[in-house]
C-alpha cells in the first residue's frame, strides 16, 4: 500500500466531512479538527496496511481501474474505494481511541493530551461556564460518536463503488460488534478483580481474541479479500493467520507495557502495571505465584497503583518465567499464522496470491518485533 | 405504518444483534441487554413513523413486494426493508439517549434509571472493584456505541435491499452528521452563558434546527423518501414541511419542558428550569427583560439551580409573554409546514402522494399538541 496516496484520500474525505460539520455552525470547526487532527496525524496505519493485503490475497491489483471489454470500468480492480474502506477502519480507531481514553481516564495519546483533557482545558482557559472536566468528557464522547459515524459513511461509500456492500458488509458488521463486545468484555473482567488466575488467563485472551486481533488483523484482512470478491479457502487462510497474527501482537504489547523501552514505545515504563491491565502475561505470573502467597499479595497490592514500585513488580513477574511463556507463544502463533499462507486451493494455486503472502510475512514480523 | 409490524422487525434485528455479543462471551447478556430494552421497550416511534410517510409519500406500497413482469420482485415495493431503515432510526435514538444521558448527567430517562446509572447500580450491588460511578459511564459510552454501530448495519441491509445505498446514504449521512454537530453546538452554547439574549436566541434556533427538526421529521422523512426514489419536488415539499414541524415540536417540547403537567410528560415539573436548557422560550424572556435587570437577574440566578423555585421562574417567564410568542410560532410553522404538502408537481400531480398527506396533516397536530 502507498501510504501517501492513503493519507491524501484520508486528507480528503475528512476535509469533506469537516466542511459539512462547519457549514453547520463554524465555531465547532475546532472541536471538529480535534477529530481531524487526531485521524491525520497519528497511528501507524496497520489496520489499511491489513486491508489492502487482504485485497491483494484476493487478487486486487493497485492503481486506477481498467475498462472491461464492454466500455464500462472493472470496478473491482479500482483502488480508491479500498483506500476509501482504509480510511474508514482509521476513523473507527478514532473512535474507539477517543473513547478509550475516557473509560481509562488517560492523560495523554500520541504523545499529547488526549481528546477529552485538550478539550476540558480549551473550556477552562476560555473561561467558559460548567464544570471544564465533564465538558471535556462530554465532547469527547460526541466526537467519537462522529468518528463512528463518519467511518460507516466511508465504508458504504467505497462498498458501493465496488459493487460490494453485500459480500462485505457483514464482515463491517462483525468487526465492529466484535470490537465494542471485546472493550465491554475488558471492562466488565477488570472489575472482577477476584476471579481465578485460570478465569483470569481465560478471559484476557478473549479480550485478545476480539478487542485486538479480530478488530486489528483478522477482519480488515477478511474484508479487503470481500471487497475483492474472495473464495472461502482464501478468507479461511486470511483468517487464520489474522488470528494468529494478532493475538501474538497483542502478547507483545503487553510484554512492551512492562518490559519496553520508554524512549521506544512512547509510554511510561511499566505502564500496564501501573494502569492495572489484565494481560495474560499478568495472569500467567499470578498462577506461578500460586505457591507463594506472599509474592503473589505484593504484585496484587501493586497493580493498578499508581505509585507502586514498578520494577520490582516487573521482577517479580520476571521471575515467575511468564515473559518466557509468552516469547515461546509468539513464535508459535506466527509460525502457525505464517503457515496458514500456504494454503493451496485447486489445482496447487495459492490461496493468498504471492504479493499479499511477501507482505504479509514482513508485517508479522513488525507487528510482533521485540522492539516495536 | 403498522406498528406491530414494526416491533416485530425491532424485536427480530435486535435478537439477532444480541446473539452476535452473547456468542462471543455470554456474560456480556446483562449488558446488551440494556440496549435491548432500551430500543425494544421505549419510545414514541416518531422517526419511524416520518420515515414511513417519506416513503409513501414518494409512492411506495405497504405490503410485500410484487413481481415485476419480467418475475424478479419489484423490490421499490417491498416494504421490510423499510422497517429496517425505520428500525434503525430508533437504534441512532438510542445511541443518542444513552450518551445524552451521560453528557446531562440525568438519573432517569423513560421512567427508569438511565442506562449508566443502572448498570452502576449492578456494578455497586455486585460488589465489583473499581468505581461504580466510572463503571457505569464506561458501559454506557459503549453501550450507545453498540447502537450506532447496529444502526448503521441495520440502515445498510434494508437499503441495500431496496437498491438505494447510492441515492439514500447521502441522507443517512447527513442527518447523523448533523444530530451529532446539533449536540456538539447545544453543548458548546450552554457553556457561553455570558452570550447576549440575541445570539442565544439565534443559537437555540440553530439547535432545534438541527439536533431535533432535522433528526426528527426532516430527514426521516427524506430518507424514506429516497428509499422509493422520490424525485426533487417531493423531497423539498416534505424538508420543508419536515423543518417547520420540526421546529414546532421542539419550540411544543420547551413550553410542556416548563409548564407541562408532570402527569403527562413523566417529568418534573419545570424540569427544563433545572436543567437549565437554553431554549428559545428562555431567550425571549431574557431578551424581554432587558428593561428590567433584577428581574432578569432573578430568572437567571435560578434557571440550572436544581433548588430553584421553578414556580416563581415560571411565572417570571410567563409575564414576559414569551409563551405566547412561542404559540404564535408554533401555529406559524404548522400552517407552513401544511401548506408545503400542498406543492404541485407537473400536470397538478401532488408532489406528496394522497396518503402521506393525510397522515403527515395528523402527526402535525399530534407532535405539536399541547397536551401531548
Amino acid at each position: 500500500m502507498d501510504p501517501d496516496r492513503l493519507h491524501a484520500v484520508i486528507i480528503e474525505e475528512i476535509a469533506n466531512r469537516r466542511a459539512e460539520v462547519v457549514a453547520i455552525d463554524d465555531r465547532l470547526a475546532s472541536l471538529t479538527d480535534r477529530v481531524i487532527d487526531f485521524v491525520s496525524n497519528g497511528g501507524k496505519r496497520i489496520r489499511p496496511e491489513f486491508l489492502w493485503c487482504g485485497w491483494l490475497a484476493a487478487g486486487g491489483r493497485p492503481g486506477p481501474s481498467d475498462d472491461l471489454p464492454d466500455g464500462l470500468p472493472d470496478r473491482r480492480h479500482d483502488d480508491t474505494p479500498v483506500l476509501q474502506v482504509a480510511a474508514a477502519l482509521e476513523l473507527i480507531q478514532a473512535c474507539a481511541l477517543i473513547h478509550d481514553d475516557v473509560i481509562d481516564r488517560s492523560e495523554r495519546r500520541r504523545g499529547a493530551p488526549s481528546t477529552h483533557r485538550a478539550v476540558a482545558k480549551e473550556h477552562a482557559d476560555a473561561g467558559l461556564s460548567g464544570d471544564s472536566e465533564h465538558y471535556g468528557l462530554s465532547a469527547a464522547v460526541l466526537l467519537g460518536d462522529l468518528a463512528l459515524a463518519w467511518a460507516d459513511d466511508l465504508y458504504t461509500a467505497g462498498a458501493h463503488a465496488l459493487d460490494a456492500v453485500g459480500r462485505s458488509q457483514p464482515v463491517w458488521r462483525a468487526m465492529r460488534t466484535e470490537v465494542l463486545a471485546g472493550q465491554l468484555l475488558d471492562l466488565a473482567t477488570a472489575a472482577r478483580t477476584a476471579a481465578a488466575p485460570a478465569e483470569q488467563a481465560a478471559d484476557a485472551m478473549r479480550v485478545n481474541r476480539f478487542k485486538t486481533a479480530a478488530y486489528t488483523v483478522e477482519r480488515p484482512l477478511h474484508l479487503g479479500a470481500a471487497l475483492a470478491g474472495a473464495g472461502a479457502t482464501t478468507i479461511g487462510a486470511l483468517r487464520t493467520y489474522g488470528a494468529d497474527i494478532g493475538v501474538a501482537f497483542q502478547l507483545r504489547d503487553d510484554l512492551l507495557g512492562v518490559y519496553g523501552d520508554p524512549a521506544v514505545t512512547g509510554k511510561p515504563a511499566g505502564d500496564d502495571l501501573l494502569e492495572g491491565k489484565r494481560t495474560l502475561l499478568l495472569a500467567t505470573a499470578r498462577a506461578a505465584l500460586r505457591s507463594d502467597p506472599d509474592l503473589l499479595a505484593e504484585l496484587d497490592a501493586g497493580i493498578g497503583n499508581p505509585r507502586a514500585p514498578v520494577q520490582r513488580l516487573a521482577s517479580i513477574i520476571a521471575a515467575t518465567g511468564a515473559p518466557q511463556q509468552m516469547e515461546r507463544r509468539i513464535d508459535e502463533l506466527v509460525a502457525s499464522g505464517l503457515n496458514a499462507l500456504d494454503t493451496l486451493e485447486e489445482d496447487g494455486r495459492p490461496a493468498v496470491a504471492a504479493p499479499a503472502r511477501a507482505r504479509l510475512t514482513e508485517l508479522a514480523g513488525i507487528v510482533t518485533d521485540r522492539r516495536r
